[in-house]
């Protein structure tokens, strides 16, 4: 597979990261829209035609697009790439990857008869992401905390991806970890790995007895009236996508330490982060080729 | 609660357990067709009708019935105990709790307007119910292997609910952990957790490298042609419900040492295995409770 | 170093591992008053001055002698090897290994010129020899207990190799380990590893709050006063060697079920048992081999 | 012992942390020589002689002094205690602890009839403080690496405290840890915590598979001819006092990106580092406590 050609095509350090470790690998690359800092082993495209006209498999990044109209391309600031007018340049032999198609995206691709291949709603991509999240997380806490994270009481809310990972991660480093969960079976996982496991009928009351509060639920549960119970010199990690879980708001009032941590992977650890979504895309595309034979 | 009443009916050591903890937390407990070792704290029900008389709940054993027409007794050898008669004596206000009730069970209970609340269903209880089935493996592979597990090379075949919990404990104890799967989420996972991590489709050319092998699969997996490349000093353990994952008739003729371990839970760990019972029924109770006012 | 010729004579089980291991290294190997079943690769000695006769290496086992008179032989009844008669045939290109070599054969050795190389003093033995210690301790206890050791308070006294070992398995398998020494250092090192630490001082007042107790001291720690607070269904396994630190009559009269367990390295895992001699005696011939040189 | 009085005078945050941790406890706080941040609790003395006359307990900073001749203390840059004129003020029932007492202070204190009570030369103040100094260690990998520690390859250089500590929980985040020591027994110990163990002889070969390299022994063993063959992405953290175990300026010229961390516990968690004094002094009074008795 090794004499395949890539082309990746906007993006930021993480898509450049990721030209770097497919090139590295034997690949041919060719990067546009990606600066002027091309990493060894790529080349740069001249224009979006010859960018487009060789490869094999085109990667765009995560997110594809912030406005539906143009590829997200934060390095490379005086350029514009229609996404109409890359999907024209496609063949029917090449296949298109990335990551968070919205919609309006994916109606696109398939006007122009391409198949989206989204690599971010890949499992494997959720789960192996969620290793950079938790020790971007773990980092943040140690960086931020005037006391160790070892022997620390840590609240998780949530049991999903991160929850497990960032629970293990803590529990490893000697931490005291409680998982909090609206789910029984979650308790019991919380059981089965050693950790201490809180109803979350029951956080209010016991809210107070922690020094940090990690939440990874995309939902408002760290309300004023549970918010009023945690501990002054606590910190809370938010963790969650939007809209987040904390109301920042009375969170300030109430003299709350609170950080809302998002993209941790790209932001903490872009090399790691990069080389998910290469494995991530690799994946996917010895499964297209299994069943295009 | 603590004034309600439970008829603990048929079973075996497990459901003796049971029924003492149950008392110790304060509940009145009458058993009944459990043998002549009464707990302490328990009363041994007269018959039939009294012992269900004035139960809140009754608490029926796993599996209920190995012949859809009795209870599952073995501890009383002497009783048997008819389904229909059993449920023609139960009132609308009493509940009743089962483990693995089979579809004709289920079939008569509704046509008593009883409502068949299987433990075994649960997700909490599943979980739990890992933790004594992963030690119940570690304990016999320690056992029989002649060396440590330890630094072994142990292959876990499957990471579901016992796969988790048994990577985990192996991992503690200092062995080397491999994972298996056909899922690349599930290898995802054995990377999150620092084991490592096959394909299926690997595992044959892989397998040779292994000192301990556990099934979790309940598919026929272990067939011929891979048992034909298993290490001959390996130890395979099949943790798999039937069929198993092991073609057990090729692993004798090559030699291989392979054990079928099946209910470990109420075997090497009953009163944990009663306890994970207990805590899913109050669990149950306590929705019922929630779901009835 | 492979053309080296090794000679094993005497001991039980783990010693023929031994001779078998050292076979499968590329050695040639002799064996000698290790009874009829000769491992693969091995050379059985048709009398005493043959065996010894063109060893580059002599290995005696653990213990060499049980009565200061003749080597520990227990797997050839009908063989008896008087130590001087043994020793005077070694010559000064020989070199002589045995464990927990006494003062009075000590001695002997002198008398003949023979530099006594024990193995069970190195320091790397006793700490690679506590992994089957441990291993063999957790095993018993899983095998004893009623209930999953996963879960269970357990106490470890004393935190010297096992103590270290066994603590780190214990957590491993998700146990809830409790560390009790003199030593304030030692409780800090429960600390670092998130175990809870109690000083020996306040045991007998914490001591009915655990399920497992596990002893690593050679001392009459657990005296009937301590043992009057032991909780009914607690479980005690003494791994010190003699005098044991268990008081086994007291425990005899109160009920408390106690197991006095030595030699687990060689009973239950004899194969690691005897890859640890084997590379400690690697290592004492590579440190001759460069003392000498 | 609540009504005993305490006298914190010079040093960092560290010792503010201190100060407010011991009136936390319900201590008598004075402070001198601290700045102008007096801690919740605490009283500020108002010259030397008062701040000595009522304390039962005098606790001088880490380290007590950097020019043998004035108590450290950079937070009050207008004050200058001169250590004999202090020592003069203290009477026989009082007791002094500080942190790493020169000799020519102790030689000073005993001239005065004072007892030096270092809490530095404590083994649980060296265990404990080895926990800050491990996390402190991961913080500024995790801080420095574009990819993450989970699944990078580590060095730990040295099986003391330190390592022993870092090792763990560079292992519980998912780290590949390797221990590099010229000691066999510390080889096996890495084996008993199931990490990889190479010789310090084997180094120089070795040192190319790491992707980061944490030096914890005092000597100068990361030469020019090791940094030679050192991976050029490769993080260098030296956690080893003066003179540190890196030869730096080679380093720089082979383009390794080097760290050298002193000092992490103060900087990285000043309030766990102030318990760890505490902890340590509280330990020795009641020490001194019974041996008065």
């Amino acid at each position: 597979m090794n004499n395949k050609h890539f082309s990746v095509i906007g993006g930021d350090m993480r898509q450049l990261s990721l030209a770097k470790s497919l090139a590295s690998d034997g690949f041919d690359v060719t990067v546009f829209a990606l600066g002027d800092d091309i990493a060894n082993g790529c080349t740069k495209g001249a224009d979006l035609i010859s960018s487009v006209k060789d490869a094999d498999y085109i990667i765009l990044p995560l997110p594809v697009t912030s406005d539906d109209t143009t590829v997200s391309a934060p390095l490379a600031k005086d350029i514009s790439i229609d996404l109409s007018e890359l999907f024209k340049l496609v063949n029917e032999k090449q296949f298109v990857f990335g990551g968070k198609i919205s919609n309006k995206t994916s109606s696109l691709m398939q006007q122009y008869r391409i198949q989206p291949n989204d690599y971010f709603l890949r499992e494997e991509f959720a789960v192996l992401n969620a290793i950079p999240s938790a020790e971007g997380a773990v980092e943040l806490a140690m960086s931020e905390l005037p006391v160790t994270l070892h022997s620390s009481r840590c609240l998780v809310m949530g049991f999903g991806r991160i929850g497990k990972v960032l629970s293990h991660m803590l529990h490893g480093i000697g931490a005291k970890v409680t998982v909090c969960s609206k789910n029984l079976h979650d308790i019991a996982w919380a059981d089965a790995y050693a950790y201490d496991g809180i109803n979350i009928t029951d956080m209010k009351d016991k809210i107070s007895g922690f020094d940090v509060i990690f939440n990874t639920v995309p939902a408002l549960i760290f309300e004023r009236r549970i918010l009023e119970n945690v501990n002054k010199d606590a910190l809370i990690i938010d963790l969650a996508s939007k809209p987040g879980g904390v109301d920042m708001r009375a969170a300030a009032e109430l003299g709350l330490k609170t950080i809302w941590a998002l993209g941790l992977p790209g932001k903490t650890a872009p090399v790691t982060a990069a080389n998910i979504v290469k494995n991530t895309v690799l994946n996917m595309i010895h499964e297209l080729g299994v069943s295009n034979i």
